[in-house]
């Protein structure tokens, strides 16, 4: 007797990829190499870059299937320039939060693209969408946020492979960032992206270069219970 | 006149990897691929795969390089038990919480992967890490738990390329996680993690298949300002 549900499993097993060592390799390369990027080279995108990343983002798992993502193409000249003034003054506060000789190292490190990037893109979490019927989100509604965060770490990895590089701007004031951009009030701010071809490539942390901080072991963040 | 700097940026450039259109076609592949798998096989994880995969997950961005991410090996019998009975209260109060027809595709969904994955991993953001100097979360503390997220899909994707299956369990109460696992005050529950063998592989998220949601259309979430 013949289950037709055991059918449809193998049918559908049949064409899954195989991944190899040799991907595995280039994939730990990807994840290596990829990079908060803070210098850009000027170059523009190539017409419809940014619009096939973010289709490529939209495979990410989103919790109940919500798909809460928004993203936000950033191009008029204002509006770009009151996010790098929001940056301006939220990172002048940070760096009076520093200490003296921390400060001066503060203050010496590139930390937005935001004047060289071609592209900028803010990217937010629609936490009244209906979409997912509220699935697996009752006990944890920030899971919406996460979904988002992990489209934007997609989309990161899928710039990466192009050769384009990512800096994520966290030293802003969200709802300043959501009044600049008019979005609608549900709407949470995640993170502002630039994206653009990087100065360089490197497979060290730019805060790890500039002596900032540096990684520790991954056995020092493991627990047994 | 040769400056240190550009010789030292084309010294880190040289050794940078090429990705090419073969390989982003395979990270295409794992990108649909990858799944929030509910069905394991019972077969255990070759000895230190998750601790591998944790490895793999540092690699991940952290904001201002904190590496906040805290990951939990649940192996105790009653620890698992008491994190299942967690989950069943949960669902249970998120079943309550659904319209009758809803109800009963919900109670169909086979929501976790708790009886039966190998390896269960449980994650958690460090709030009072002082790694990172604080830089790049002031204003956005969040961050810190979106670097964790990131880490999290870092190492499901390596998973994946493995033949491995991830399923992320929400549906839970933290504060409850916290207490079972005995974790230091400071550490956020982000997210319960089911590791194993898929029991099928598959290109449709679960939940499509099921009627419960469908994927929209990337376009539709894309704003120009």
């Amino acid at each position: 007797m013949k289950c037709v549900g055991e059918a449809s499993v193998s049918e559908r097993t049949k064409g899954a990829p195989q991944f190899d060592a040799e991907f595995r390799e280039r994939l730990r390369d990807l994840l290596k190499w990829r990079r908060d990027v803070r210098r850009f080279r000027r170059d523009p995108l190539h017409e419809g870059t940014i619009e096939r990343l973010i289709a490529t983002a939209c495979l990410a798992p989103s919790v109940g299937l919500s798909e809460p993502w928004r993203f936000v193409i950033v191009e008029d000249e204002a509006r770009r320039s009151a996010i790098r003034q929001c940056f301006e003054d939220c990172n002048r506060a940070a760096l009076d939060m520093q200490s003296r000789d921390r400060a001066a190292l503060y203050a010496h490190l590139k930390l937005a693209g935001l004047d060289d990037a071609p592209c900028q893109l803010a990217v937010f979490a629609d936490r009244a969408t209906a979409q997912g019927g509220g699935l697996g989100r009752l006990t944890m509604p920030e899971t919406l946020d996460y979904s988002v965060v992990i489209a934007v770490h997609t989309l990161w990895l899928a710039a990466r492979a192009e050769g384009l590089g990512v800096g994520w701007v966290s030293i802003v004031d969200p709802a300043r960032i959501a009044a600049i951009l008019d979005v609608p009030p549900h709407w949470i701010f995640i993170g502002h992206l630039c994206v653009g071809y990087p100065a360089q490539d490197d497979d060290t942390p730019a805060l790890e270069r500039q002596g900032w901080e540096h990684r520790h072991s991954p056995s020092a963040t493991v627990l047994y219970r």
